[in-house]
C-alpha cells in the first residue's frame, strides 16, 4: 500500500499562492456558511467556522476529484460523516466548482426543492457521494467506500498499471465517536488494513448538551489505535493549516487507516458563541454575524465570494486534467486486459452481463424441499458467478445465513481482491458499509446478512438506504417463531409489518424455491433503480409448491392455486413465505366442503402495489375483502389492508420446538379454515 | 469508592473446602450444561464448557446474594450478556440453591412451558435479571444496574450505615465487544466512574463465522483502557481458579470499572470439538459427550450431582446471613433516617407515594399553546418532584428534547445522587441501560429520550424492554415531518405505526397538554405494571384543544368534538398528535356543510384496544369504517383497521420550513374534509 502512496502528489501549499488567498478562502467558507444560515434561519454554522481550515486542505489541496464529473470512476470520495455541518461541504463544492451548488443554490439552504437540504442527500445534490445525518452512519459508508476501493484495487489493478487508486476522506465529530456504530466502522477499517481512508475527527469538545466533559470522557485516539489505526493529533485546527498538511502527507505515508484528529473552537472567529453549545445548531444572528466579520477582519459582503479566492479554489481545470490521464490510463487497460476491463466496465457503469439472471434456476414440487435459507444461498452463488459487482456477507452467521459465495475466499487485508466479506456481530456498521459499497459504483451490489429479528440493530441503515437510493440486499434468516428453541428475543414478529411501512423499502419473503429466485431477481433490479430489498428467510424446510412461479411471485402477489384471477369466488386466502404452504392446505380442505377458494401467494407488497390497478383487483377484489383471510407467522398488523381476518401472533413468541410453537399459536390450516368458514 | 470494598470479604477459595470438590463443582456445571443441551437436542454447550471456572468463582465465591429470595434488594447483580450460554447460568442457579431452577427444570430445557427457555428471560425465570441474546444489550444493562447502585449509594448511605452496597457481575463475550452498543456502555461506565462493576470477557477466540482472526483483531484491553477502565488478563481460564480469584480481588481494590479477560477455549473438555465454531452452538452428542467425560475423568452420570458439590455449592444458608444481617441494618437506618428511608423504600417496593399523580397539571384552552415537548417537560419535572425513583435523561438532546428536570443536577462520577443523566449521543447503549435501570428495582423509573427518528438505533433495546417486562419511558420528540428543515434523514415516517405493531409497547402521541398528562400518567402506571411506553411528542407548537381531557385521553380514543359516543352521524374523523387540530377543523368545516361528524382524538391504539368491546363500539363503531378518515403526518400503514381513508404520508420527508410540507405532503384539514365529502 505504501508504495501506492507516493504516485500521487504529496499535499503542499500550492506554488504561488498568497497565504493571504489561502486564509481567505478558509473565511469564505466560514461567510458562506454564516450567511446561509442566517438566511435560512435555521442550521448549523459551528461546525463549518472551526473545520473551514481542513475542509479547505481536503477539497482544495489533497483531493484529486473533477467537480465537472462527479461519477469520474477513480475520483477521491468525501464524506461529511457529522452531516449537520452540511454548509461546509455546500461552500466547498461551490467554491471548487460544483454545478450543483450556485450561489443561489446556497441562498436557498434548506428550502423546500433546494439542492442544499438540511442535511447532504445524494440523491438531492449531485457531487454528494452519501446521505448522512444520524450520527456515526457517514464513517461507516467512509469504510465501504475505502473497501470496495481496496477490493477493485486488488482485483483489477496491474504491476504497470493502477487503475483504481483513490482516497476516501472524512469529518467526523464527537458526536460520530459517541455512537457505538463508528466504532464497529473502525474495527473494521483496521481489521481490514484501508490505508486509504482518511479521517479527521473535529475534536470541539462541544455537542448539544454542553461540554463534552460531561459524557465523553474516553480517549479516542488511545481507542483507534486499539483498533489498528494510524492515529495523529493536529492541536490549533483552527488556524494551523501547515500542520493539518502535514498530516495528511503522514497519513497517506502509513498502511494503516488514519485518524487525524484535529483540535477546533466550534464556532472559530464568533467573539462571544464559538466554543459554546450555542454555534451548534443556531444562526450566529445579524449582530454576532457582524462581530464575527470584525473578528476575522472580513471586508467582503454577504454571499461575496473574493475574486482571488474564486480564481484560486477552483478545482475544475486540474479536476478535469486528472480524470483525462487516468482515462488514457484506462485506455491502456482496456487494450491490455481487455476481460478484466469489462469486468471492471461493467462496475464502473452499472450495466450488467446480459443473461445474468438466466442464472438463477427454477422448482417444481419434484425437488426436494429446502428451507428458503438454503435457495438464498444457491441464488447468491448463481448471482456472485454471473455479476462481476455481487458481494457481501454476513454479521457472523455465515454458516446460519447461508451467505458465503463457494467460488470466492474472504475479502480480508492480504486478499482483497476476494468476494465475501466477515463484518463480525456488527449489523448497524456492517449495514452503513454496505450502503458505502453500494454507492462507490453503480455495477457493485452487495448484500448483508444477519437474523431478521437483529434488523432492530440495523434499521437506520436499512432506511437510509431505501432514502439514499443505496441499492443494498439486506438477507434477513431466521424469519418467525418458526426459529424455534432461541425463543423470544430470536423471533420477529412486528418485523415484516414495520419494513412494509418503510418508504423505499421492498420487503419480500419468499415461500419457496420459485419465489426466493423471483425475489432475488427483483432485489438486483431494485439495486439497480437504486432501491434496497430486505429478504426474509425461513430456517425452517418448507415444500417446492405447484402453483409458484418467478413471473407470478415477481407481481408480488399472484394466485397459486384454485380460483384464477378475476373468476368470481366465495373466499380468498393469502399467504407469506412459510405459511404459504398452510394456505394452500386451507384451501384444499375449504375445496373439500364446496367452496370455491382462491389462495394467493403475497410474497411482496410493494411489488403488488406496483401493479396495474386491474391486476390488484383481479387478484384481490375490494369487494371480497371481508371474505379474504390472510395468514403469516407475525402480527397481523397492517393485514387488514388486504383481508378481513388474519392469522398470526401479536405477541412475542417462546422458547419451544418451532412446530410446538405454531400449533400453540393458532398458526395452522385448520385455524385458517375455520376463521374463512366463520365469515 | 475503594474505602467501601474492604467491607466485603474478599474473594479467596472457602476455608476447609478440598481443590477436589472445587474442580467438581465446576465439571458439574460443565456436564449438567452438557446433558441439558444433548436432552434438548439444541443450544449453546461451549460457553459454559468453557466460562464455568468463571461462573463458579462469580457465584460461590464472589457474590453475595440469597437463593431464597431473589428480590433481596442488596444482592450482588450477575448479568449474562452472552445470554446464549444460558446453562451457565441455570446450571449455577441450580447448584446455588435457587428454588426456581430444579434439576427438572434443566431437563426442560428450551421446551414449551419450561423455567429454562433458550436465553436467560427475567419474566420467565426468577433470579435471572435481565432477558439477554441481542448480543452487547447484557453488558449495557449491568452498567443500569451498576448505575442505579452507585446513585442509590450515593443519595442514601450514610457515613455509619451503607444501606447500598452490592457489586454487578457480567459475563461478555467476543460478540458482546463487537457490537458496538458495548462500546457505548462501557464508555459511559468509564465515564461515570463505576467501581462496583465487574465484567468478565469470555475471550476464546472463537465466533460463528470461525476464528476471531478473520473479523475480530482489534485490541480489546487498550480499548476499555481507553474507555478509564480498570483492565486485567487471566490467561487460563480453563483450570486456574486461583487466578480469577485474584483477578476478582484487584478489581474490587481498583474504583474504576473492571474489565478481566478471561482467555478460555471454548467447549473446554471436550477432545475433539474445543476451541472449534462446532461446539458453539450444537449438542456435543453422545459420543463426544462420553469422549469429553472420559477426557475430565467425570464419573458421575447423567444431570447428576455428587453430594460434595450439591452441600458445597448451595449458598442458602449464606445468603440468608448476609440477608438477615442487612436487614438489621435496614432496621437501624429506618429508625436512625426515617425520611430518606421512606424514599429508599418506595423506590425498594415500587409503592409511589399516594397521590402522585395530581402533580400532573390538567389544561384549557385558555393556556397558551406549546409544543407537546414543552408539555412533556412540565410532566418530567412534576414526576421527578413526586416520585422518588424518578430518574432519566437525553442522548445528549436535552435542550431539544426538553428532558432536564431543573430541581436537579446531573449524575456523574462525582454527584451520583442527582438524577438527570447525560447519556451523550448513544442511543442503544442509553435504552438498554435505562432497562438495567428499571430492573435494578420496582421503584426506579427511568426515561430516556432522542429524536423519534433514532429509535432506530435502539430499536432491539426498546422491544427487550417490552419483553422483558421493563417499565422504561421512551421519551422521543420531533415526531413527523413537523421537524422541518433537518429534512428527510430527521423525519420519522414509519415509526408510530412501527411501534404500534410491536408487541408490549404502548405507543403514545399526545395532541396537547391534558393528553400528554395523560400520556405521562399511563406511561408511570405501565412501568409499575411492567411495561414500556414511547412517547411521541411535538416540535411544533399546538393548541390546548377544547375537547381533551386526562380521562379520554387514558381510553386511548374519545369524542372530542361532535356527536357523542354512542350517537349516530355522518362521518367519523380520527386525529392523533399534532393532527387532532386539523381533524377538529376539518369537522367543524363538515359541520359548516351540514354533516353530523364525530371527531374523535385517538392517542394510544393500545390503550383503546384494551377497554371494553362496547366502548370501543361506541367511539369507533364497525360499520362506519367506510365512513371513517384519520389523518396523522406518518405513514397511513395500518390504518384500514380503523379508517376506510386515511390522510398522511407515505414516502419520505424533505428539508424545508414544516407547515410548507405540511402544505405540500397534502396533510391539511381542507383534503381531510374533502376526502370524507367523497366517501
Amino acid at each position: 500500500m505504501s508504495a501506492k502512496v507516493v504516485t500521487r502528489a504529496a499535499v503542499a501549499a500550492p506554488p504561488g499562492v498568497s497565504a493571504d488567498t489561502v486564509n481567505d478562502a478558509i473565511n469564505t467558507v466560514r461567510f458562506l456558511a454564516i450567511d446561509a444560515i442566517n438566511k435560512s434561519n435555521s442550521g448549523h454554522p459551528g461546525l463549518p467556522m472551526g473545520c473551514a481550515p481542513m475542509g479547505y486542505v481536503i477539497f482544495r489541496e489533497a483531493m484529486t476529484h473533477n467537480p465537472k464529473n462527479t461519477k469520474w470512476f477513480n475520483r477521491d470520495r468525501f464524506v461529511l460523516s457529522a452531516g449537520h455541518g452540511c454548509m461546509l461541504q455546500y461552500s466547498l463544492m461551490h467554491l471548487t466548482g460544483y454545478p450543483s451548488v450556485s450561489i443561489e443554490d446556497i441562498k436557498q439552504f434548506r428550502q423546500w426543492d433546494s439542492k442544499t437540504p438540511g442535511h447532504p442527500e445524494n440523491f438531492i445534490t449531485d457531487g454528494i457521494e452519501v446521505t448522512t445525518g444520524p450520527l456515526g452512519m457517514g464513517i461507516c459508508n467512509a469504510v465501504g467506500l475505502a473497501m470496495v476501493e481496496k477490493h477493485l484495487a486488488g482485483r483489477f489493478n496491474k504491476p504497470d498499471c493502477e487503475i483504481v487508486d483513490h482516497y476516501t476522506y472524512c469529518v467526523m465529530g464527537d458526536g460520530c465517536n459517541m455512537e457505538g456504530m463508528s466504532g464497529e466502522g473502525a474495527s473494521l477499517a483496521g481489521h481490514w488494513g484501508l490505508g486509504k481512508l482518511i479521517v479527521f475527527y473535529d475534536d470541539n469538545h462541544i455537542s448539544i448538551d454542553g461540554h463534552t466533559d460531561i459524557s465523553f470522557t474516553e480517549d479516542v485516539v488511545a481507542r483507534f489505535n486499539a483498533y489498528g489505526w494510524h492515529t495523529q493529533h493536529v492541536e490549533n485546527g483552527n488556524t494551523d493549516v501547515d500542520s493539518i498538511r502535514a498530516a495528511v502527507n503522514a497519513a497517506k505515508a502509513d498502511p494503516r487507516p488514519s485518524l487525524i484528529k484535529v483540535t477546533t473552537l466550534i464556532g472559530y472567529g464568533s467573539p462571544n458563541k464559538s466554543n459554546t453549545h450555542d454555534v451548534h445548531g443556531a444562526p450566529l444572528g445579524k449582530d454576532e454575524t457582524a462581530a464575527t466579520r470584525e473578528n476575522l477582519k472580513w471586508k467582503y459582503g454577504e454571499f461575496e465570494v473574493p475574486e482571488a479566492v474564486k480564481a484560486y479554489m477552483d478545482c475544475s481545470e486540474k479536476g478535469t486534467a486528472a480524470e483525462a490521464e487516468w482515462n488514457a490510463k484506462w485506455a491502456t487497460y482496456k487494450s491490455k486486459y481487455a476481460e478484466d476491463a469489462a469486468e471492471l466496465e461493467s462496475i464502473m457503469s452499472g450495466k450488467l452481463p446480459s443473461g445474468w439472471e438466466k442464472s438463477l434456476p427454477t422448482f417444481t414440487p419434484e425437488d426436494k424441499g429446502v428451507a428458503t435459507r438454503i435457495h438464498s444461498q444457491t441464488m447468491l452463488n448463481a448471482l456472485g458467478g454471473a455479476i462481476p459487482g455481487f458481494m457481501g456477507g454476513s454479521a457472523d452467521l455465515a454458516p446460519s445465513n447461508m451467505t458465503l459465495m463457494k467460488q470466492f475466499g474472504d475479502f480480508q487485508k492480504d486478499t482483497p481482491a476476494e468476494r465475501n466479506v466477515r463484518f463480525g456481530v456488527r449489523e448497524h456498521g456492517m449495514g452503513a458499509i454496505a450502503n458505502g459499497m453500494k454507492l462507490h459504483s453503480p455495477g457493485i451490489i452487495p448484500y448483508c446478512a444477519t437474523f431478521f429479528i437483529f434488523t432492530d440493530y440495523m434499521r437506520c441503515a436499512m432506511r437510509i438506504a431505501a432514502l439514499s437510493q443505496a441499492g443494498t440486499i439486506f438477507v434477513m434468516t431466521h424469519d418467525s417463531i418458526g426459529v424455534g428453541e432461541d425463543g423470544p428475543t430470536h423471533q420477529p414478529i412486528e418485523h415484516v409489518a414495520s419494513f412494509r411501512a418503510m418508504p423505499g423499502m421492498d420487503m419480500a419473503r419468499p415461500a419457496d424455491g420459485n419465489e426466493t429466485a423471483a425475489m432475488y431477481k427483483m432485489a438486483v433490479e431494485n439495486s439497480m433503480n437504486g432501491a434496497p430489498t430486505t429478504l426474509a428467510l425461513s430456517r425452517q424446510v418448507v415444500p417446492n409448491l405447484a402453483g409458484t412461479s418467478m413471473e407470478g411471485a415477481a407481481k408480488g402477489a399472484y394466485v397459486v392455486q384454485g380460483a384464477a384471477a378475476g373468476e368470481a369466488c366465495d373466499v380468498i386466502l393469502i399467504g407469506t413465505g412459510t405459511e404459504l404452504e398452510l394456505a394452500c392446505q386451507a384451501g384444499a380442505e375449504l375445496e373439500s366442503k364446496g367452496k370455491k377458494v382462491r389462495v394467493v401467494s403475497m410474497p411482496c407488497w410493494e411489488a403488488f402495489e406496483r401493479q396495474p390497478a386491474a391486476y390488484q383487483e383481479s387478484v384481490l377484489p375490494a369487494a371480497m375483502r371481508a371474505k379474504t383471510v390472510s395468514i403469516e407467522a407475525g402480527t397481523t398488523f397492517g393485514w387488514a389492508k388486504y383481508a378481513g381476518a388474519s392469522i398470526g401472533h401479536d405477541d412475542f413468541g417462546a422458547s419451544a420446538p418451532a412446530p410446538i410453537l405454531y400449533k400453540q399459536f393458532g398458526i395452522t390450516a385448520d385455524a385458517m379454515a375455520a376463521k374463512a368458514m366463520s365469515l
